[in-house]
């Protein structure tokens, strides 16, 4: 298998998903367009299988698994939303998902993901704790590990959200996708740039995480060090497929504050009565600060999910 | 006019606000199906302009209007939702909306209100200040009176959402909608009976405000006293017209704890990612509380608002 996925394998991935995931709507709203003096059309992956995006790619990966390999299992460590989608996945296949957590996760991610069957095993929330427990669940049980981004299969799977949102909008000036660790941004740029090569793509990450904006700007891979902010879907660092393709693709990484953050969360909320998590917001939020114009412009964001504990809300 | 409209009115009021009223999504969620056992369709009334069913309704009566009434306005007393949709629906025909609000009314809702350009009067929070204040506004502008409930083409439009629900499902077994003055379930009841003759009409109101649950055990008009509940959208007592209806062609009212609607609410805003105010949540309180058996059945349910103070919220 090569190193990076190319559009082919974003439509090879959306025959092998199709049958699972959800086509999920594309959603307009007038108060906002008049705010932003743009046309905004919202993908909305917070009605996606397990509430996000996610479940595009480990959905691809499981699928993608020839079936010896398959019948061993598949292997990850998570806390979000991969952990759960992974496990709906294999779920969805009939073989086992082995999912390392930290002993620390809220229990309604525990809950969630033991509720699609999956064998978890707890450790210390350390990033070495998680990488020694998963090593050694994969020696025991010749489970194939799936990376939450840094993989050929779940970058192709996270492409064909953007394909979808292409093909119900047709063209458009620009596509705004949050970044975190990179899979859905990378998979958003290479289904852009070849459906709409005029398109441009720009990510949007919080300015307390921002590993991504410094990776774009220095061109090389600056890890995320202490990243601090609510979009909690967006704290990793990024993964060297992930970065390769986006220094190659994206037209553009912007950060934005917590502040606005919060207020395009809300303005989602109230105006489309959709819920979205934080990370979902940060694309709108750019634009609220200025960072990105859309005046007189045709935009795709794509909404990344819509968990989030409802007795914790910002506002 | 006849003192009641049949379906031919709800199909007449249907052309009518077709290009103006969205034509809301029926939506399904796999994960509550499981829970409760039945098949659940969920017409979307948040995603209405103005957030609520109740925009069809005062659509539908301010295009009725011949044009030497309109050009002299439209005027109601109303906090609420049928302010909002009143106001705009006037702001679309291009005449002038006089709305009387008590003079605590949210902040948010003068604010919602204004900004479809309304003449609002403000009043003392009292049934006879409100009452008094608008005869006095009809006297000095002309204008008609149009009732949040108790009107004529307001019912005739209230009812097109259970006919789109209807169109879009096919057969259904059982419609729920919740009750608060009648308009929505007067108007669901006429489309229904008409399209399926089969499957019942069941209403769900609070049992803090169960003024309609007990209209319908008595079969008179027992007016609301001292309602309490957190749906707000269902204080009101029934209207006579409604009344009438519904004694001819609902087939039971049922009635729920504030707890179940609580987590009716918080389970269709955590499983289907969508926004909708606590008087939404009254119908899948009742299946909740065992009021109604779905088991097995094929279920429509009019979501009937999504407006509320996120900054209140009761989880």
């Amino acid at each position: 298998m090569p190193f990076l996925p190319v559009f082919f394998d974003i439509e090879k991935a959306h025959n092998t998903i199709q049958k699972y995931a959800h086509r999920t709507p594309v959603l307009t709203s007038k108060s906002i367009n008049k705010i932003v003096g743009g046309e905004l059309h919202f993908k909305c992956e917070n009605f996606q299988k397990v509430g996000a995006f996610k479940f595009r790619g480990a959905c691809n990966a499981v699928f993608s698994l020839s079936e010896v390999d398959a019948q061993k299992g598949v292997a990850t460590h998570s806390s979000g939303n991969h952990a759960a989608a992974l496990a709906l996945a294999a779920k969805l296949r009939g073989v086992a998902a082995h999912i390392v957590m930290p002993e620390n996760s809220p229990e309604i991610k525990k809950q969630a993901v033991a509720g699609y069957g999956a064998n978890i095993t707890f450790c210390k929330p350390t990033l070495q704790a998680r990488e020694n427990t998963l090593a050694k669940v994969v020696v025991k049980t010749g489970a194939t590990e799936i990376h939450p981004y840094n993989n050929f299969n779940v970058i192709a799977g996270q492409g064909t959200a953007a394909k979808e949102l292409i093909e119900d909008t047709g063209d458009l000036d620009i596509i705004l996708v949050p970044v975190g660790g990179g899979g859905l941004l990378s998979g958003t740029a290479i289904s852009t740039k070849k459906l709409l090569p005029n398109c441009k793509v720009i990510a949007a990450e919080p300015a307390g995480a921002d590993d991504a904006f410094q990776s774009f700007q220095s061109k090389k891979l600056v890890p995320s060090e202490n990243p601090n902010t609510i979009a909690d879907g967006l704290l990793t660092s990024l993964g060297e497929r992930n970065f390769e393709i986006i220094m190659d693709k994206v037209d553009d990484i912007v950060t934005v504050s917590e502040e606005n953050i919060i207020a395009a969360m809300r303005m989602i909320w109230e105006r489309m009565k959709i819920i979205i998590e934080p990370s979902s917001a940060v694309p709108l939020a750019a634009i609220l600060e200025g960072k990105v114009d859309v005046k007189n412009r045709k935009v795709g964001i794509i909404l990344s999910g819509g968990n989030l504990d409802l007795e914790r809300l910002p506002f």
